[in-house]
């Protein structure tokens, strides 16, 4: 595995391996990796001739009160993980190599940001956007993969790749889940004991209301109805939302068809949980997949 | 010569004329072609293994009150005058293939545009640059080429292109010029005969202005001020402005030094022309290039 710092040599290096015809898998995180990353990072070995992981905790989509200069960072922990997972180029700028001089052009996200996490975080994904724009120019890949955990940033990328044409494959890879149905996060640790039996809950709710749906229920009302009162009977916790919405849109629906995301997030004592299910619901009952 | 008119065939015959390591030299057009264009051609055949052209009139760059469904237009005359060019692949995408859908993104241009000609366009060099980040995504040209008449662009262009890693070389085409100095334009023959034989006095007035900065003036106010009175003595023409900023910044200077831009805009009874010159001012008398 190769550490690479500078964008120059990065680009390079992809431009020599794309005149072999190489295909390139690219990861793109803010490092501390942990096992959903491990995941995109095995599926793009699979997939592809050569595999790029980038490490850049990026100030841009950071607000103003949030946490840029706390961000936990361990590149010597990332360095052998990417190493084990077979990574053969890892992209590891500083800020000053990304951000030499003041912009005069940054990417502007007009849809799929007002809603759900992104509601509260007001230009967190122009930063995201446009490190994203940065980060293709430099990797070039032919595939990108983002874990749908995280469903608004990959609507957002979505978004950024077919609107600018970038000639790069999205790879939406889906959340890796517990034995009980907890998606995985590196937050589940700040559960209490009871809170962590409770949790289950939350993907349990996701389920019931894909059942739900596949009876022939089409009210997205009843439906969020439905959830949030599972969680508040069997939780402690405290739900920020419950949401149904066209996905990768993320536009209000009157009644449930296409493509459509059921997300919700809940806050425990010490963390915050997210999850979310992506339907493809047809007009007959039982038409879910 | 093959004229393409879908973004997925054109994506697809570069990625296989990259694969075979060709260079690629990149002219964006709105279409009419012009001699600029033609030398914008010409140069991009000399440099490159293959030479693309694009002719969209594109939508987004264009004021509520400007012309866009008046622009015009000559399909059939452009393409004659490509193909003698030797131009190989002309990119001739619709409105619809383009914005085929309500965009979630756009390219925002925060500097270098509420000076010169920008000024008076808000929104423009937003416009211009979100067609242009989707044309260098669907073409990957290696080289793009721009004529520097219309240095704002050439400026907006170089920020897009630097700050957001394209790998392109952009290669900004000198202006080209009548015997008697007049810039190249196919608006000066809506000058009337009197006006044509004045209008000489633009350039004569840069060139009068690079004098003096040989001479060792470094006020830029006492250079516009030399600037404006020659126009106004030699000319019926009313000045729109008469600028100097540092290039490609756009940043106001107190004292000439590095690379400036004299830039001028004036309106005769029909037309309205510009012009500008570009310096690379050193500390010594006589050290300007």
């Amino acid at each position: 595995m190769r550490v690479i710092t500078t964008i120059k040599d990065m680009q390079t290096e992809i431009i020599n391996l794309k005149a072999q015809s190489k295909s390139i898998g690219f990861v793109p995180t803010m490092g501390f990796l942990h096992e959903g990353h491990l995941t995109l990072l095995k599926r793009a070995r699979e997939e592809n001739n050569i595999v790029v992981l980038s490490i850049f905790v990026n100030p841009l989509q950071f607000g103003p009160t949030e946490d840029f200069s706390t961000y936990p960072r361990d590149f010597d922990r990332d360095q052998s993980l990417a190493d084990c997972e077979g990574v053969d180029l890892l992209f590891y700028p500083s800020v000053e190599e990304m951000y030499h001089h003041s912009s005069s052009v940054r990417v502007t996200v007009q849809e799929r940001t007002d809603v759900l996490c992104g509601k509260s975080r007001p230009g967190h994904f122009d930063g995201v956007a446009t490190v994203l724009t940065k980060l293709f120019n430099i990797v070039m890949p032919t595939r990108a993969y983002f874990g749908i955990k995280d469903a608004q940033q990959v609507a957002v990328v979505e978004g950024l790749i077919s609107d600018f044409n970038f000639p790069i494959e999205l790879i939406p890879v889906d959340i890796v889940r517990e034995e009980d149905g907890l998606a995985k996060s590196s937050r589940n640790v700040n559960l209490l004991p009871e809170e962590r039996s409770e949790a289950v809950v939350l993907y349990k709710s996701l389920t019931a209301a894909k059942k739900a749906i596949e009876e022939g229920e089409r009210n997205p009302q009843t439906i969020k109805d439905q959830v949030s009162d599972m969680i508040r009977s069997e939780t402690h916790g405290q739900i920020d939302y419950v949401e149904i919405y066209t996905y990768p849109q993320l536009k209000e629906i009157q009644n449930l068809e296409g493509t459509c995301i059921i997300a919700l997030a809940v806050k425990f004592s010490k963390v915050r949980l997210i999850d979310n299910i992506i339907l493809e619901i047809s007009q007959e009952i039982g038409g879910v997949k």
